[in-house]
């Protein structure tokens, strides 16, 4: 597995991840109907930058960093990490986490933060915790789920220094 | 004092208050340098609505209020309130907070949420707790503090119905 800036070749391809996972409406707080344009310019034009994994020229996930706030909040960074439907259980999404806490401790970050932790990801609670997030707050009700309807998300962070 | 949706001259007169919120660096984590047009994007164009509290032609304050995520997320909205220093200590933000759970009952938002409030800022997360908003999370060191460098921002949340 290789894991290297996006190009907009490689958001064609992740392109299809990036639909079935918002419109699933089971873990992201985007617009399930957003457009290709709108979706490129969220997760590789507005972050500080957008990393690809591939193997063998398959895109497998993809992550953007950003920081969380402006002025005296930018020393918080945030992430957002998706995987294929196919590569689920390969450990990507460790992969692409452990590369952008790398990442932000050389881009001078002090923590990383996670806003939107659906409670009932528990797939992604469980990594996030065993990379050494700690979950911060919980929002009732923060997300409507496709399937189980109002629940609650986390907020989860981890000091990174 | 009126609360009425902001326009561009009010914004002008407003602008000394934001510049000097946002340069004191104790409340709000926005770019201290940040522009007068950045800024009108920012507080006016940017959010859902805006809302502006004036007395006699005197701007006292104003306050933002836009949805705090998208898509699933889009039913908890986050506002913003800057009180001129000239209006404080008056019940400025008090009343725009009201004016603003008003609004977003009035929009169909289930719940207001405050992302970082900064846990310095005693006065306003003592108004906000008697609004009904709780502390649901402590980000620490979330806030570069001009004074007194890395403090804890709390996120404040009210569910509207």
């Amino acid at each position: 597995m290789q894991i290297t800036p996006i190009t907009a070749d490689n958001f064609v391809l992740f392109w299809p991840t990036f639909k079935a996972v918002v419109q699933a409406r089971e873990t992201y707080a985007f617009d399930p109907d957003i457009s290709f344009d709108d979706a490129y310019a969220l997760w590789c034009e507005l972050p500080q930058f957008t990393y690809v994994a591939k193997e063998d020229g398959v895109v497998l996930g993809s992550y953007y960093l950003k920081p969380n706030a402006a002025g005296p909040g930018d020393h918080v960074c945030n992430c957002g990490y998706m995987v294929a439907p196919e590569a689920r259980g390969k450990g990507v999404a460790r992969a692409l986490c452990l590369h952008s806490q790398d990442q932000a401790i050389e881009a001078g970050y002090l923590a990383m933060q996670f806003n939107a932790v659906v409670s009932t990801n528990e797939t992604a609670i469980g990594l996030w915790q065993s990379l050494g997030f700690a979950i911060i707050g919980t929002v009732p009700n923060g997300y409507r789920h496709a399937r189980q309807g109002l629940v609650d998300t986390h907020i989860m962070h981890k000091a990174l220094r």
